[in-house]
């Protein structure tokens, strides 16, 4: 078993846009890329999430920005924040940080932002042209685990995929873009939710398996062929008094179990999550570059 | 076996929308819905589908434009075209028809179409909508496939839907409908294509089998599922000197002998050739209705 090692991947990514800030805009005399990020509220994982993105920008050279509002903002304020943030210039792409309190609408605020400042890649607009295989910004947790897939130059083509969990934002996704003519891509997919019914078969005939569905330790070694490719994208905290967190991360698969038995895993933490945020970088990096316009 | 009879279903729906016309637009005093069409060149196929659709807005009581023009049109002007009917409010909403010449970039063209207008479902933007589960106009084929199968009361939730081709238009969009949190979907979905392998043993998994291959007769027997239903999106012309036409038309599936083992089939013609079309009228009243904005 090999792990797929998000963590090292990631920071080779890191390096390469480094390089490319530093060539592409600084030694050109141009303002570097700029990503901003709205914050609405004091979720403690919202805020963990905004943090590490602006510690990765730090890293590659990136401009950001955050802006926060209180809980109680009216959805009317935070649209004329999407619209300042959408006519600013100064900022390549930004995202706003989901989830959003219930009394806003999501959606109402996603099809606000102008598709080619939405680095999320969660904008309408956005997802219908990766549906078309057009110049897009890929969601970025989908985006990561292809990438993860290609820098290990492991095989999709032909494959059978099995993608548990049918999100909006990874598992319906993920499903397309390896289903889609492309590279990594031209994969046979399935995608299982809450109504499969006999996901331990479905998931047993995987040459790739991808789980995106919440559960801790939800994939057993039973469901797993001998010499599958894992993915987990499952992120649980665990009370633990072996860290100084007071926590550990575990995914939605029994990594102890599975990683005897599969040929690649990803490990929690270190796999899909460091991808995730390289490729918010990556967005932002063509943002700045207009690239997808 | 019993046919899933798309006429059948097609006629009914058209009443229901006839009377739908009647009593929310004409006896109000307002203008019926009004669909454009755009024909570029003297493509066959593409002159007897238009000319199907306008006979199927007659039907209904809808008002239909077409507008014809050469194949050597240029991307510009078919651009102004389109320009002119988005912001002609006599038109609710129009359709491109489909291919263009290869000088057109049609992404281009469908891109530029107002998204409320765009009764075909092609726009990334309806695309996009379409994944979310939020108002959108649904592309036709696969449209016209739910509601036959909703119509027929077909259970999909939890049920293995294997989907044999990923066009754009149709295999993709109708995998997604199909896995989507709502009724019908729920089901799980297996996307095949050229790269998939042994797609004879995935077929023959499916309590619902979708083929549109482009492949005449590609499906047989051997790889239906007893009981399966099947439905078949291939329309192929076959020379035929029993009949006035001097063709007869058939499926990509082996209608003969699969039919003999399935639980439901659709015929060709008469299955969804009729529904994707009643589909574009039902996206007609939708956009009249102003539904979807």
């Amino acid at each position: 078993m090999k792990l797929l090692d998000g963590k090292l991947i990631a920071e080779q990514i890191k390096i390469e846009i480094a390089s490319e800030v530093k060539e592409q805009f600084l030694d050109k005399g141009l303002d570097p890329p700029h990503i901003a990020a709205v914050l609405v509220g004091d979720d403690p994982a919202s805020m963990t999430y905004v943090s590490a993105k602006e510690k990765a920008c730090r890293e590659v050279g990136f401009i950001s920005s955050v802006y926060r509002y209180p809980a109680n903002i009216t959805q009317e304020k935070l649209l004329e924040v999407v619209d300042f943030l959408n006519d600013d210039n100064d900022i390549h792409g930004f995202i706003v940080q989901l989830p959003l309190p219930p009394h806003i609408d999501e959606h109402k605020v996603i099809e606000r932002i102008d598709p080619n400042k939405d680095i999320d890649g969660f904008h309408p607009v956005n997802i219908g042209n990766m549906i078309l295989n057009q110049p897009c910004f890929l969601p970025a947790t989908p985006f990561g685990i292809i990438t993860l897939l290609d820098r290990y130059k492991i095989e999709t083509a032909g494959k059978n995929v099995v993608v548990l969990g049918r999100s909006n934002i990874v598992g319906t996704p993920v499903s397309i873009l390896l289903s889609r003519k492309s590279s990594p891509g031209n994969a046979t997919v399935t995608l299982c939710h809450s109504f499969s019914k006999d996901i331990t078969a479905i998931a047993a005939r995987a040459d790739i398996l991808i789980v995106a569905m919440g559960k801790l330790g939800f994939v057993t070694a039973d469901m797993v062929k001998k010499d599958a490719v894992v993915i987990d994208v499952g992120v649980h905290r665990i009370p633990s008094t072996e860290t100084k967190s007071g926590y550990r991360l575990k995914g939605d698969v029994d990594f102890e179990r599975v990683s005897r038995k599969c040929s690649y895993i990803t490990p929690v933490p270190g796999g899909v999550g460091p991808m995730t945020i390289v490729s918010l970088l990556v967005n932002t990096l063509k943002a700045a570059k207009k690239e997808v316009i």
